[in-house]
């Protein structure tokens, strides 16, 4: 017995203290609070899919690094693994959507918000699990536009409510400069997206640099500039559709993507969104061949040097792997464990209170049924409520409310019980009441408001 | 592209549509508050472990059937497995308590709401992957024995607000039946524990063959007769102890025992537990030798065939293998798929609101804008609400409605508009009503409770 196992959690995963884990849950529950307000309906997919459905080769780099699943039968068998867990929420999704299409409903809107796993190699900073809170419209066929403007409505009313300080969402529609590019010269698509591809590197690499490789792509100097120039215009909304009209062109992708975002303006406007919260930028372009239309990134404001905290985009097809029916649909995620990590990096996330309101002490061990007693009808006025049980000293009572974090504490003795009145210590302020027996859970729920 | 991937879930996984997501959610969310009700905090550990804190050959037949989890480079590699996916939240919080001992106040009081992992053989009902919903009060060196009326108290008001009928909660001390076995002659504990071992299949293979292997354990016919007698014994929970007292055994495990039983019903009635909701129940023995004092079992009294829902018990020392610190703990566990599954299949499941509270149709695209402006309003009164947004009949958008299950739909045209009111579908009852303008929310508030 004198060798023990060393207790320790896996590197690259997150694991918290009860304290922070409040914090932490608290703002799972704003996100999926905000998610259902707009009537988004929940779907849960096991952390495990075949692997034959979930590699697809459609993944790109992350099919790569995935995290092998085989049961010790399995595995004493010499068999290869035919499991991996989910490297995100979208192969799932569409899995989902493909395997239950004809008892969905269409458009059919859903979060979920689950844990990821990518099998990186362990590094600083590189978490191998960790949530995502994904939101997506899926159409059949078909997806108008108008629901491109509901989730960054969402993502600024949950983000507020989180009270992280100001954030903008940035958005575009690739197919501005899809449309600009042809409209241009450059009609070929796959040199377009590969321009997309380097504009979407401007914050990593810098202007210089991105209209080298665009050159270097084979487009002309003038127009490399001309996209350049476009892309680092700044503006309100309305100074940014009216540059884009001015320009007059006629190319029909163009003029799509301007229609699509003029209705996003007059969306945004309509589900009265703060004007400052969302602008529109043309250097969105989002690295991924996957988005088709619009494409989101949301940037801290005080802190861009974290990048973008929320994003995603419309795309034409999202199970085209798993079915016939044409799936298209736009989506939003939040990285919520990198997203929790970097706000407690940078103290930005405000306290959320403690779960427990009230901590009823034990004075007296021959009152316990006292104790609990009261504690029993504290809650059911509503509060959440913990009894001290262990005999102990009042002094190590007291510590152990205020090393927990637990507000209040409630001291009810023999005197008290003769008196017909309670104790309640405030433990921050270190104020103490003494309140009617009657009233305490009136007075208890007041303080905590 | 006419060879699609054939979506589909691993076997042995629980995948719900939409609403019957909404179902389990409401369960797990029950589940929470009522844990959170009582004061305990929440805590989450990473999906998996390392294989030598996981598999420390204590966890008996559920070590021998785990998933393990290898990356793509540990695969190619040749490498063996370093991790695998944990088969309880038991051993998680041994590890946690043991890795944070430092940082927790104790008596440490969590629960823990996250799924596990068995590698079971594909079999019919055997799940991979299940929800456990943990409740544990973990003390340092000691823990009183008032904590274990806690738990049946706060499984009580969880399973009546799940509204799943009559149930009762069967509990035990597993020292009064090993005191007595010591007070009749059967000294050796191996041998005592082994006789509880076949208690605890009473149920399954019944008296007669019970008995046959406790004499075949070596104990002597009479004293296997009076266990068995006192194992059958039923009465009020005022009975059973009378019943116990009169038996007039001095051993001191057995007086510990009862001492803990009468402690364990006084405080029951202190925190107002309905009486016949929770019952003494000698033949509750758990097999698990882990258990070495008081023991629970859930049943619902309808179905007592569907096994016990919610079981746990007190245990001397949690994490002996990691921690030199003495942990003792008492705690329960709900197998919340498991539960789900065989409530759904007895359609004992009451139905849950949908989450989405009204619709909001689109009948005409030009009046988006008024469309998306009311479903803000509507959100600003607590209601959630969805926007339909697609341009399409009304037909079809109310069979959307009707089909997604959402109860009410709110329908606004330009003949609304001038005459300041709108119409609000209530789509079970196929009742209209015409509503002003400016009282729609606290109506459609009004016909939501």
């Amino acid at each position: 017995m004198s060798s023990f196992i060393q207790p320790r959690t896996p590197s690259g995963t997150l694991e918290l203290l009860p304290r922070q884990q409040m914090v932490f849950q608290h703002m799972l529950d704003v996100i999926r609070r905000g998610y259902e307000r707009f009537g988004f309906v929940q779907v849960e997919t096991p952390v495990f899919e075949l692997k034959d459905v979930l590699l697809t080769k459609s993944g790109g780099e992350t099919e790569k690094q995935v995290y092998f699943v085989q049961s010790t039968g399995s595995l004493q068998q010499g068999h290869e693994p035919d499991m991996a867990l989910h490297f995100d929420l979208t192969v799932p999704l569409a899995r989902y959507v493909a395997e239950h299409e004809r008892e969905l409903v269409f458009p059919f809107r859903r979060y979920q918000i689950q844990r990821s796993y990518r099998g990186e190699r362990p590094q600083k900073g590189r978490a191998r699990e960790f949530y995502q809170c994904d939101i997506d419209v899926i159409g059949k066929d078909k997806l108008d536009a108008a629901y491109d403007a509901e989730l960054p409505a969402i993502i600024v009313q949950i983000f507020t409510e989180l009270g992280i300080g100001d954030f903008t969402i940035h958005f575009s529609n690739r197919k501005i400069l899809l449309g600009l590019l042809t409209a241009w010269g450059v009609a070929d698509t796959e040199t377009q997206k590969l321009v997309l591809r380097e504009i979407d590197k401007l914050d990593k690499i810098g202007l210089a640099k991105v209209q080298e490789a665009i050159v270097a792509l084979g487009v002309a100097d003038a127009v490399a500039a001309k996209v350049l120039e476009l892309v680092a215009l700044k503006g309100s909304k309305d100074e940014m559709l009216a540059a884009l009209r001015k320009l007059e062109v006629s190319e029909p992708v163009f003029a799509e993507g301007l229609a699509e975002l003029e209705k996003m303006v007059s969306s945004l406007r309509a589900l009265g969104v703060t004007e400052a919260r969302t602008r529109i930028n043309l250097a969105i372009a989002r690295g991924l061949d996957y988005y088709t239309g619009t494409v989101y990134e949301t940037l801290i404001d005080a802190h861009p040097e974290i990048g973008s905290v929320c994003s995603g985009g419309r795309y034409e097809n999202l199970a085209g792997l798993y079915t016939r029916s044409k799936l298209p649909g736009v989506g939003l995620s939040i990285g919520a464990t990198r997203l929790y990590e970097q706000l407690a990096a940078l103290d930005l996330l405000p306290p959320v209170p403690h779960t427990v309101q009230v901590l009823v002490l034990q004075l007296e061990e021959a009152m316990r049924a006292d104790y609990l007693a009261l504690a029993a009808q504290l809650r059911t006025s509503g509060l959440t409520v913990e009894n001290y049980l262990e005999p102990a000293k009042l002094d190590k009572q007291l510590k152990y409310a205020s090393k927990s974090g637990i507000p209040l504490a409630v001291l009810f003795g023999s005197t008290e019980k003769e008196a017909g009145t309670v104790l309640v210590k405030e433990l921050d302020k270190k104020i103490q009441h003494e309140v009617k027996r009657d009233d305490v859970a009136a007075f208890l729920g007041s303080l905590g408001n």
